[in-house]
């Protein structure tokens, strides 16, 4: 039989997976779960891809505030334009926070840049983005830092029946334009943050507010109910913004950053879901010791 | 090979759906669509089934309102309740005409009804109407009233590896209940008005407020563009409040209510996408006259 799990060594990680694997597909188990009820949600910064040092969306997001504020020079003494001008590290901490005035200016910050814009010019540049920029620390676009196990996850999932989703608390429409190429994803199972938009004239543009608020922290269940009308029975995420993601589902996993050398050892902004994982008896993921690769 | 529409009659709307399948799965030809781009979407209410005298939603929610009219009387003097006790179509006819007045009182009466209900008792609630309620005109349930030319072209789009969506100005929640069993589509393939959701101590509730509006003229593409990425490649509906999705796709088909014998013969709300049909050469289907046969 082939080994789905190729990239994951031997160990508690790869053991309680397929064991989950086991139960949800075994009709009469304790733990069958009904195929239509197989939603898998994953978050993506730091769970399937490198996420420091700051994630590839808000770099990609600070450049074109950054670019706002240089034009608009009223807005640079505003946040979150003043923080990302200053690099002011305790803005993006209290956002991490949620802490309501932080995400209120920050939310408005990112429906404001691309006002009126169509997904054309929108996608146009992100594709461009994601060609030009490189990683510091690796060297490489940020596509090619997709974890190899996770892939391998994704795979092995839909090998059980399962629909795997994306919930971010990024932007849902930059991880469309790499969705299917980077992930094998159809854009529809991205969820995350995003804007209204209004149709007029036969086109689609960009409104001013997001919708239905940040998919962080409590956003996340929220944002994966509107989209699949369920709870996820499988969910992934490395921080305590998916908390609450991973204490709706049935089998949930938090990926741990032990690895200096192959990737980044941090535990910053996942002290709470490392203390949730083992309140609730979560799988925990070495990077170090249950991965035998970690890029393609 | 097999007949995928057996149901259709030999006619120009059969050979207009053929020739549309070969022309968006032969790679080099002029209408071939990307894989990923092969999205559908389709109306409900007078496109999936019977929505005469009135749709199957609108019946659910005016039995919901007027019953919280009757328990508050004070409701019994505003739109929509007033409406609806008296039975006042001009009410209905202007919510059909997106006027915003009654857009907005209809849109408060729905995320009021339902605040604070969890997913599992509103399903309920839906699962006990869908049960005990039959239709006057035909005596069955209505998910008895599906259209079967309908189901066998959605089977031949997923076999030409489209994805096929339902989007409806009804309820999103109240068609995720019944369209795996009657649709056999998966839960996050419905599109619709919804409400906002809170998750709050490990609870998923209704809110009090639409999320993205209606989805009804403009807010079609709106909701589907949200949920896919994409404008749809395919769009079958057949009213006014469809021409916006319609005309987004690269075949749009409009369903033509012209079979007094076995379903019912009418035009209303659908004079302007008639029109608009014609102006852009999408496919008119006459139940009449291409559907052999109209039920299951």
């Amino acid at each position: 039989m082939t080994d789905l799990l190729a990239s994951w060594a031997e160990g508690p990680a790869k053991s309680e997976l397929t064991d989950f694997f086991d139960r949800a597909t075994t009709p009469g188990s304790d733990g069958f779960i009904e195929p239509p009820d197989r939603v898998a949600a994953f978050d993506n910064d730091g769970t399937l891809w490198v996420e420091q040092p700051l994630p590839v969306q808000l770099d990609f997001i600070f450049r074109a505030l950054g670019g706002a504020a240089q034009q608009d020079p009223t807005l640079a003494s505003q946040d979150p334009y003043r923080a990302i001008l200053g690099r002011d590290t305790s803005f993006f901490a209290a956002v991490g926070a949620q802490e309501p005035e932080a995400i209120r200016a920050i939310e408005e910050a990112l429906a404001r840049t691309w006002l009126g814009k169509t997904p054309e010019e929108f996608e146009a540049q992100v594709a461009e983005y994601m060609t030009q920029v490189k990683s510091d620390r690796f060297g490489v676009p940020y596509t090619e830092l997709v974890y190899k196990p996770m892939l391998e996850l994704f795979a092995a999932l839909r090998a059980h029946e399962f629909r795997v989703f994306v919930c971010s608390g990024g932007g849902r429409d930059f991880m469309r334009v790499i969705a299917e190429s980077a992930w094998d994803i159809p854009r529809e199972n991205v969820i995350g943050t995003a804007p209204t938009y209004t149709y007029e004239n036969g086109e689609i543009r960009r409104g001013g507010e997001l919708l239905g608020g940040l998919a962080l922290g409590p956003g996340k269940p929220e944002h994966i109910f509107a989209t699949t009308g369920r709870m996820p029975a499988f969910a992934g995420g490395n921080a305590d913004v998916d908390i609450e993601m991973l204490e709706c589902a049935a089998f949930a996993m938090l990926l741990v950053h032990d690895d200096e050398e192959r990737e980044v050892a941090y535990t910053k902004a996942a002290e709470r879901s490392v203390e949730a994982a083992q309140q609730h008896g979560w799988t925990l993921v070495s990077m170090k010791n249950d991965w035998r690769t970690v890029f393609s």
